[in-house]
């Protein structure tokens, strides 16, 4: 038998291990499994085998609906699930999502242990507290901040995600190192060398990557818990993304890489970063095989649909927006800028 | 025109006044009414007149399902309602449950102000920070820990409670003047002397009623937010209150003070409480017109159907449950007691 090898990992609250090694250590009369319903056909046997309980959502952002939650409440309630026991949500952003705001509003709160499997939501959706579900096509409009007990990150699970999903999720990886610059910034760009093959990334590269970039977020919403101010941050390239990932069928991370790489242009445009930085941050995007080119990723119509959306975009505070702005790679400001600014912009670079 | 005369509690984040005054005083351009039907047309013209959007919830109980808070989630987004709004909650405990669970939850949380207008909500829902909703019939089932941005109270809206919605709300009052006693216990004896009529209670009795009793609960809560030890002492009466409540139409306080006068015999059995100090508790709940003899209030039958909710109350932890002993007045304390007895105590007592 294999010695347990589940690790602390540098920040609080996250652990590495494998997902058998944790289901084998958590207790299953007072633990229930919610999981995508995709990802348990993958990887939930470890957890099954314990005989837990088991409740699926619907796979991707349909977990995310008042129905699936009124599911979750209904599973919860059929087991007399009560605050002696724990939820493990298994699966990507979405299911961590809708699964952490129904545990945290069944009985005011039980336990919940994230089991993210995907990039992303290592990185990203399994940190900082931000739970909820969409309401009526628009995302996150129901939700609250709740923080699980413990993300355990099981690298093994990110070997069946597509290159497109990986890359998706090294989209924030790299914009997490862009806040930062310095050595976070440079390992990436070294280790992008050998990414002719994700296959061929070593385990200890990628736990490095996932470390760093969890390090970097953490950080951040320790300091700012609420996003009243540091932590939008976070937003870079979000505002142009979102409109986009809304206006094309692009996953998340691809968007937030052409809003990252309009965001520079527009920062570039105002005198305020360096070409050269400019440069090296998408070069580094292209490198990990995500988009920098609106007019190569997107039809037309897509990118005019962008418009719109980029009017709705719901951090607005009046008429302006919190921009987040690239002066230097490890140098990044937010900004109270004109949505009408923005606009323009977006408007002239899209021709 | 009638000088404003909003006044600050004793009590952090509790004022005393109109609700004209409070409405007069809101941004109707951001703030949105959240009324209990019923109550919106005996109260809501004042918010009517300014001009601030309305949303109706469904009188009582109904107002705490999730059809409802679907119902006021669309409410929030047909009026674009976000983060830089408020939410004032017109109505008593359901509607302020329903309504503080839904701003709490509305984009991570928008701020909210509960206007109670039931003696009941005033002393006890709108304090401590509980919200929630019921779930396929179960009480509570899903909510948080959420606190209003202020309770304002307008004790004018008392006038309109039956007698049997007024004493209902005495319960909770009397419960808090047990944990304490002392001149607050008194005074509500003197006071009760002068409760022939309702209407003859002069307004400053009235509001040094409510004021004590709120400075009783919020100081409680103050120490204990989350209900891990001392908060539990206000569950004085509930556990046979809650099992009297389920299985009878009771209103939440008589079945309270039945739980309290329950609650005096058991402690009175176990030779732990005087049966001076019981009598003087049980006296105080009848003159302000709350039943104290299970045999008169209740049927047989449902006298015999709480046994089953006793069973199933959610505060058990294993096989024990927290049961609040009165060992006096202003002596209260909570014991571990296993179901069992609590159990084997009210068949004998119901005969």
């Amino acid at each position: 038998m294999q010695k347990p090898s589940i690790r602390e990992s540098e920040v609080t609250g996250i652990k590495f291990g494998t997902l058998a090694e944790f289901a084998a250590a958590a207790n299953p009369e007072r633990s229930i499994l919610v999981a995508d319903e995709k990802v348990f056909h993958l990887y939930g046997e470890a957890f099954a085998g314990t005989g837990m309980p088991v409740l699926l959502l619907p796979s991707g952002e349909t977990a995310k609906s008042l129905d699936s939650l009124r599911l979750l409440y209904r599973g919860f309630a059929d087991r007399h699930v009560d605050r002696s026991w724990k939820a493990i949500a298994l699966g990507g952003g979405a299911l961590l999502d809708a699964a952490g705001f129904g545990a945290a509003t069944w009985m005011r709160g039980i336990p919940v242990v994230y089991a993210p499997t995907t990039l992303l939501s290592m990185v990203d959706a399994s940190l900082g507290g931000k739970t909820g579900i969409d309401f009526e096509g628009k995302k996150n409009l129901v939700g609250l901040f709740s923080v699980p007990e413990l993300v355990l990150c099981d690298l093994g699970t990110l070997s069946s995600l597509s290159d497109r999903e990986f890359s998706s999720g090294m989209a924030e990886v790299i914009k997490h190192a862009i806040l930062v610059g310095g050595e976070i910034f440079s390992f990436l760009e070294q280790a992008a060398g050998r990414f002719i093959r994700r296959e061929k990334l070593p385990e200890r590269t990628l736990r490095r990557l996932v470390s760093d970039s969890q390090k970097v977020k953490s950080d951040i919403v320790a300091r700012d818990p609420f996003e009243r101010g540091e932590r939008r941050l976070l937003n870079l390239g979000h505002t142009f993304g979102h409109a986009l990932e809304s206006s094309t069928g692009l996953p998340h991370g691809h968007a937030v890489s052409l809003g990252i790489s309009l965001a520079c242009d527009f920062a570039c445009g105002a005198g305020e970063l360096d070409s050269g930085d400019a440069s090296r941050i998408r070069f580094l995007l292209e490198s990990w095989g995500l988009p920098t080119e609106t007019g190569t990723a997107c039809t037309r119509e897509e990118l005019r649909g962008a418009v719109r959306f980029l009017d709705s975009d719901k951090k607005r505070a009046g008429v302006s927006v919190h921009f987040v702005l690239p002066l230097g790679i490890g140098r990044v400001e937010t900004r109270s800028i004109p949505l009408e600014t923005l606009r323009d912009f977006y408007i002239r670079r899209i021709g």
